[in-house]
């Protein structure tokens, strides 16, 4: 029995719409779209797409056509009444009302603003212009957009049963993982793939993987569409955009200097627990902690997302334990570049020591390595960055230079601002 | 959009039946069926199922109610208005009207007869008897819904994602070995599998993945329901059951010696091209030639189904030379225990020689080995035989010792009848 109606509709998009919710998004972005709502509305923006991996030809793969259809179908979108239903009265890390009613009905009405698209040799220029809690919205849509359009144009001219062996390989590699990590004590894992995921279906599929595999050691999604769908935790805290937007604001050295920290203060105001996490490394962890207010030192935990992570974690103890806290009731967040095996090793050498937190991202949800002739579906490293603010612009340092951006002047000047002494560097794959 | 109609249809089931058509059986059972419908109508048989694998305890794993209900089921089948028109209309090895008028009015009223069914230990007695071409056509559903219910007993604890990873890991082991076999140049192979498959639905993918995977190397499949459904080939010959029967029938040592022989006269009448197959080794392939009459040295191929196959295909090169016909012009298929290395071998060894053909079986249809704990879907050797004919009991000697069957003494009558000389035993996986 054939369901006519279904294919009928089916067949009634003129557009396969990759991203077809406003909230199909990472959870922090709202966290910190409220934030920035409340906090520095005003504030102008402007984001860009960087592809790292030069050696990934995007303009050469994706159609300029196809991808404007994309953006513009996702500047079509709006949050649905259950969707809203669902941020406005769900618990997040166990408290109620964690968006408030000014934000939600500014989020009711919010369409995505427009986008600047250009080919550049082989690849896209993609900029975003306006003001700062719209923008910032477009980050994870757009990424996910340029990376499964991607791996269409890699799929398109494989066979029906090629393709179903294509995810059976995919499928079983994500399945002995889950079944390597499933071993460890007291595992708390939760997906992070959203912004470089294969596809929305296939992260949704890894999802539920999970929950079956993992049982109680997987603790959520940062997505929030899949987190509603599957009626699981929605997980995420804030990222390096806060940061990068404060500094550049900073009239001066000084203000630059406390930048960081008025991000946190801002943030303390609003949010307290699992929430209360620090993000340490947009201008170096060690030189971040050294100069730490006390106040920082009573929060939850810490998120290591550059540089060597065990190196970042002996810091943050080091830290703790010199301000008098015990690492033992303090969480290190690892969501930097993980796999299995990197799981395995960071639990083994981190257990007891702290609470330990795990947030899987690429090599969970974009997994293909290996998997189609000139691994044409390997996972690349793709992101979307705030590059001004108010026409300034923004410098990110971390702890590994290969992931350092802005202005050559800018970064002397912020390096000698963050007192930031030698790195060494890593290479960034995904 | 949720198909209301098709869900409570799917619920009005009481049984989820294993096999679901009377031609979801192997083609060459209808060609031999119609043969003995002709030559052999009033002969009384008797098969039995015989596990050749002790150690699987098939009356542990398979509850007899349920085993009673999908036999029961296959007892209410008959041939439908569609089955009997493809029957009838379609072109087999090129011939129109394969199956003749009477043939076929006599098949469209068959229903199966009664089975007996008995548990002894760990281990079914389960027999048919009546008119043979009645009972042999239980042979191929018994066994299909043996190892099925043996499967779904296995797969009844496995949770969701974890079954769609072990069918991820099984369908990626097919598509290995069809990437290894399609280098092949100039191979021709069909699908043996249906008695020993793991269930109709994987048969029924594994002739799909090799459609598309090998193209036109893929000649067909055995299985005539799929041959239908898919719209390609239907394949087969004949099978050790005739001599077998023919043997038993015999009232001397004299008419036993000729029974094979016998069995290929008739068989001679009926079929040219194609279906002029050998099957040599019921009673050890070298007699069986050495004896043989030359009009046989003309028919078009032999097919290798027990022994070592490469001495196999050489003593059939040898014979063909000493009759004074040209190998390059016979064919051999192989078709005992193949998997893709030994295909590659073969292929490797005899391309040119002989025309080559591979009817590859259980290890196509039923390669689960290694897949879930303690191997508890590995195939194992389940066979359903004619084990006596008017009373006479039935032997097979084959040119693997492991493989003979039937009373002692008759075994060592057979050996003297057919001089058979000293064999090589081969381990019987499959």
């Amino acid at each position: 029995m054939v369901d006519i109606a279904t294919r009928v509709y089916n067949h009634s998009f003129k557009v396969d719409p990759i991203v077809r919710s406003l909230i199909d998004t990472d959870f922090y972005k709202l966290l910190m779209c409220q934030s920035v709502f409340r906090n520095k509305r005003d504030t102008r923006v402007e984001f860009s797409l960087i592809n790292r991996s030069t050696h990934v030809p995007l303009a050469r793969l994706i159609d300029e056509g196809e991808l404007r259809e994309q953006l513009d179908h996702i500047r079509s979108l709006s949050l649905s009444r259950g969707e809203s239903t669902w941020l406005r009265g769900n618990t997040f890390y166990g408290k109620r009302q964690m968006f408030r009613p000014d934000f939600m009905e500014w989020f009711e009405t919010l369409r995505l603003p427009a986008y600047h698209l250009e080919r550049v040799g082989d690849q896209y220029e993609l900029t975003f212009e306006g003001g700062w809690p719209e923008v910032m919205m477009w980050e994870i849509p757009a990424l996910a957009v340029l990376m499964e359009l991607r791996g269409r144009a890699v799929l398109g001219g494989m066979g029906k049963f090629e393709l179903q062996v294509l995810y059976a390989r995919a499928m079983t590699r994500i399945w002995e993982k889950i079944e390597q990590i499933r071993q460890l004590d007291g595992l708390k894992l939760a997906d992070f793939g959203t912004r470089r995921r294969h596809s929305f279906l296939w992260q949704d599929w890894c999802v539920q993987a999970m929950i079956e595999g993992l049982g109680d050691s997987f603790v959520g999604t940062s997505n929030c569409r899949i987190a509603m769908k599957r009626d699981i935790e929605a997980i995420g805290t804030n990222a390096h955009e806060l940061p990068m937007v404060y500094a550049a604001l900073a009239e001066d050295d000084t203000t630059l200097r406390q930048a960081p920290y008025d991000v946190l203060a801002d943030w303390q105001e609003e949010h307290d627990g699992n929430l209360r996490i620090i993000l340490p490394d947009t201008y170096g962890t060690q030189g971040f902690l050294d100069h730490a207010p006390d106040w920082l030192a009573g929060w939850t935990g810490i998120r290591i997302d550059s540089g060597d992570p065990a190196a970042g974690a002996e810091i943050a103890i080091d830290w703790w334990t010199s301000r008098g806290e015990d690492p033992r009731e303090k969480m290190v967040i690892f969501s930097d570049g993980l796999d299995s095996a990197k799981i395995i090793e960071l639990h083994q050498q981190f257990r007891g020591r702290v609470k330990l937190s795990f947030g899987w991202g690429t090599l969970l949800t974009n997994d293909f390595r290996g998997l189609v002739p000139d691994d044409a579906l390997a996972p690349f490293s793709l992101v979307c960055k705030a590059v001004s603010a108010n026409g300034r612009p923004t410098v990110k340092l971390s702890d590994n230079p290969n992931k350092a951006m802005g202005p050559e002047a800018e970064i002397a000047r912020y390096k000698r601002v963050f007192e930031l002494g030698p790195q060494s560097a890593q290479a960034v794959e995904v």
